[in-house]
């Protein structure tokens, strides 16, 4: 068996703003307020809520939610008695703004995100975020996009700006545990501060990239209730809380309360359990977002395409997060070459 | 990206064996016809069919197969144009007999099981396979159990029998990644043969500890179309192909194809796809036997007493593959602590 010292590892429960994508951004306060409580209860340190998209995303086109920031925000702080409360930001959606309203409102945890090469669009923001005197976080997105190296260096901007905890996300669920520990190793040797690591499952890795990046030197792993997220879902927290307490790891989370929280989370917020469903799975090959899971099904269903072939053309543009606008581009192209391949009618 | 060379590995579908046991033991004739069919179009290169316990286990205690192995086979040769057709036998509930029957049925391809320390059972039942003139493999049940070099001693012995394959089973789903490399790596190096790893999902690590065997040098993957089986489910078949393509190992298995067999599967074999749910995280955690979920969940609901609790006891007891019997043992044990825990009134 391994095991490791009592080294700590913070369990950051996403479940409140990655699970949005599963459900359309629409959980209600009720919903969010019950989940909140029992993820505090089980010790899970940082709660993150919001729409799926972060703050101020929510929009006709990426999807809109059900509830504002500031209401959700509202409804998940009473209910955290030790936990704090995160909030996730990317520039473009979000705002300064939104960060000075988040923090009024009782977030304690902002994470600024990133495409993978463009650390720099985090800067003015995570200064604002120091200035706020709350924690200020960078993850990067669509992190197999680039190397080791690369990464390394843009966390080492992003720590440079006044990141206290830098990491990546593998927003396609396209890596593998090797590309994960080159990744991870790179960054931590890189910086001085916590290394984040977010997984997504459509490959089936969620827990073995999250638990390779912690071997890997991580000491932030995001988590959500039954992996409740985009594309395949996330690192289940109920069964990372398990592995990581096997390996000796010290996360403050009881895994019978873990296995309660998701429990609630089963009952009252999802409509089924996170799946590797042919989509997910090519998604994860191709290495596309995951979170352009349910726009592409409705996209393609509309245009009577096949929604595999969808993803590989999306995989083709190197589409990343945030350019939901290239799916309808792949979806006619996709359209038109099986146009081109039926037989003409003489 | 991890990339290889284009290193060829089996996987060995076990749907129509180990995916018994999730909807215990009764699939139809036409079930198997179907899936057989489906697995043997994606290129699979081997179908296991048979009880979830293998040859000869159907029984009042471990639970009758709806067809017998006779009319298992039968069902399935017909279907496999290009796949060759596996069984499993467990010296006690399998004989010799029943393997001269499977191979006379067409069986090409024979594993021998075992727990984890005691492969000397499996002498007698492999010089009868090689006699048959049908591959003979070995499979250590349980190897959460033994340690790397005793695993490596055990599948030896099988060697020296005559097993042309050997390798581990993660029975209890309770295997990490690294125990997995430091396993498949002392049993490569140990023997000439090649390695065979079957991983459970009941800490979300099928995947990742079937990737890890390959990377230590396994060349025989078990895998479950969706990941039907025992506990929280197999490594998935159509995950294990896009996952071992991107890294560049040759399987034979076109991810397309076995998607659409994984269809076939999710459409006529399954009433619901596996889940980490909170009974085999617990049994993983524990390390007891996956076989155990439905019957512990039977007898727990009986006594009313917590499944959960029944793990914990089955992992205390260090309870193996075959001991069913110790299942009632436990409930009891669970039902007496909890009644001792009840207040007395006066």
């Amino acid at each position: 068996m391994t095991h490791t010292s009592g080294t700590e590892v913070v369990l950051h429960d996403a479940t409140l703003r990655d699970g949005q994508h599963e459900v359309g951004h629409q959980m209600t306060e009720d919903q969010l307020r019950r989940y909140a409580e029992a993820a505090d209860r089980a010790g899970v340190p940082v709660v993150e809520v919001g729409h799926g998209n972060g703050l101020g995303a929510s929009s006709l086109q990426i999807g809109r939610a059900r509830l504002s920031d500031a209401q959700m925000l509202d409804a998940v702080r009473p209910e955290l008695a030790s936990a704090r409360m995160g909030v996730f930001m990317a520039p473009g959606w979000g705002t300064g703004s939104d960060i000075r309203a988040a923090v009024a409102a009782g977030a304690g945890v902002v994470r600024v995100a990133a495409h993978c090469t463009e650390a720099n669009v985090t800067r003015r923001h995570l200064g604002l975020v120091r200035d706020l005197g709350v924690q200020a976080q960078t993850v990067l997105l669509m992190s197999h996009m680039a190397e080791p190296t690369e990464l390394a260096r843009q966390c080492a901007l992003a720590v440079s700006y006044g990141a206290q905890a830098v990491g990546i996300m593998d927003s396609a669920g396209a890596l593998l545990p090797g590309d994960v520990t080159a990744r991870v190793s790179a960054i931590a040797s890189e910086t001085g501060v916590p290394v984040i690591f977010h997984g997504h499952n459509n490959l089936g890795l969620a827990v073995g990239n999250s638990l390779a990046a912690v071997q890997a030197g991580a000491r932030i792993v995001d988590v959500c209730a039954q992996g409740i997220g985009a594309g395949a879902g996330n690192t289940p927290l109920e069964v990372m809380a398990a592995v990581l307490q096997r390996c000796g790891y010290e996360t403050g989370v009881q895994v019978r309360a873990a296995l309660a929280a998701a429990e609630v989370a089963r009952e009252h917020l999802m409509d089924r359990a996170p799946q590797m469903d042919p989509v997910s799975i090519v998604s994860g090959l191709e290495g596309v977002f995951s979170g352009f899971r349910l726009p592409v099904l409705a996209a393609a269903e509309k245009a009577g395409v096949d929604p595999l072939e969808v993803f590989a053309e999306l995989g083709r543009r190197r589409a990343v997060a945030g350019q939901e606008d290239l799916i309808p581009v792949a979806v006619d192209a996709v359209a038109q070459t099986a146009a081109l391949a039926e037989p003409v009618n003489p």
